[in-house]
């Protein structure tokens, strides 16, 4: 399992933080967050209880990371999608594609992030705990404004109706992560399939004028 | 504030489970489930824990109640609202309305709802969790194909594109759940507005063609 999507520039090559958070992943992915004991993770990477707590501090301070992590990929994702699209109806085409061009591992952690999304509204008393979620809100901030800026750029083009972009913005999001609700890998549609299907909706809902 | 969302047919009149639900979703609401302490639900109806216990065994069955009686809410306003529409897109249009027709309460209900959908995943150990778990799901799978009798209607009668109901279905829950997660009844739009927008999105989802 590649844990590139959960490495970040200031692990060293010996860390046990990226295998932690793999194996958080398939825990949280296959029995729930609420559902997984803390001391899983732990035998599932081999290491003790002490060696975990260097790293986190507890579960969900380990589940607010593996969320921060996904919210981070998405952003980086857009950009990279988005870059070079002549249009900004191939942006939106392209960025849809991206938001399903993922590893299973991705997905488990997409869908981690959208089953635990409520656990980003309130503070968190221990300090390491809120750092992260600060951090998480900051992202999906960001992650909207991705959208709404792509939209804007339609709207002045004229490529795009003008309806209100911040609302449309977290419409398609509401969209995009619903899929995230549903979606399994053993199920009768494929990511390449569910991309498809999506990016004809978002196009429909962004640009097409009223039936 | 109007607790008829919240009853039962069995509850009889000097029942105190609709006001123990009340002030449960104004207390999820307000902090969160996870924030939420059980023994703060019984202080603000004003009853005693044992008095509590005897309606609902834990914070997690009356949680799952909640879930439920707003499932089914959502079920008899679809049927209410689309019973006599002309066309699958005026029933389209007045689904999408419905789903906004609500009071205060239902709104936080609703927000409660999506944010704790998860919780529908794993078994419950407890029996009467289990019980209004497995009733919850069995009214998600109706919503659903509420939704997906009436793009079958539209995609018969030749008004919408023939595009596969069962995900179509699943998008435009995701698109219309996806606002319970960012509306604040103090915000810039009123559910009106919401109400009008969404509708615009999904008939152009469901019925425009690609632009």
């Amino acid at each position: 399992m590649s844990i590139a999507a959960l490495t970040e520039v200031d692990d060293g090559p010996r860390s046990k933080r990226p295998a932690i958070l793999a194996a958080a992943v398939e825990c949280f992915g296959e029995t729930g967050y609420e559902g997984t004991k803390w001391s899983a993770v732990a035998g599932r990477v081999g290491i003790g209880q002490t060696a975990l707590y260097h790293y986190f501090e507890s579960k969900a301070h380990c589940l607010l990371t593996v969320m921060r992590l996904g919210l981070r990929n998405s952003d980086v994702a857009f950009h990279a999608a988005t870059a070079d699209a002549p249009t900004a109806l191939a942006a939106l085409r392209a960025a849809v594609g991206a938001a399903y061009a993922l590893s299973p591992q991705e997905v488990q952690q997409n869908r981690i992030l959208v089953a635990n999304i409520g656990l980003l509204a309130a503070a968190r008393s221990s300090e390491r705990e809120e750092t992260e979620r600060l951090a998480s809100r900051e992202l999906v901030a960001r992650v909207e404004r991705n959208w709404v800026e792509l939209l804007e750029r339609g709207i002045r083009a004229g490529e795009f109706p003008d309806r209100d972009p911040v609302i449309m913005a977290r419409s398609l999001l509401g969209l995009l992560t619903g899929v995230w609700r549903w979606y399994r890998p053993d199920g009768a549609l494929d990511l390449d399939d569910i991309a498809t299907y999506m990016a004809g909706c978002a196009a429909r809902m962004v640009a097409a004028d009223e039936p």
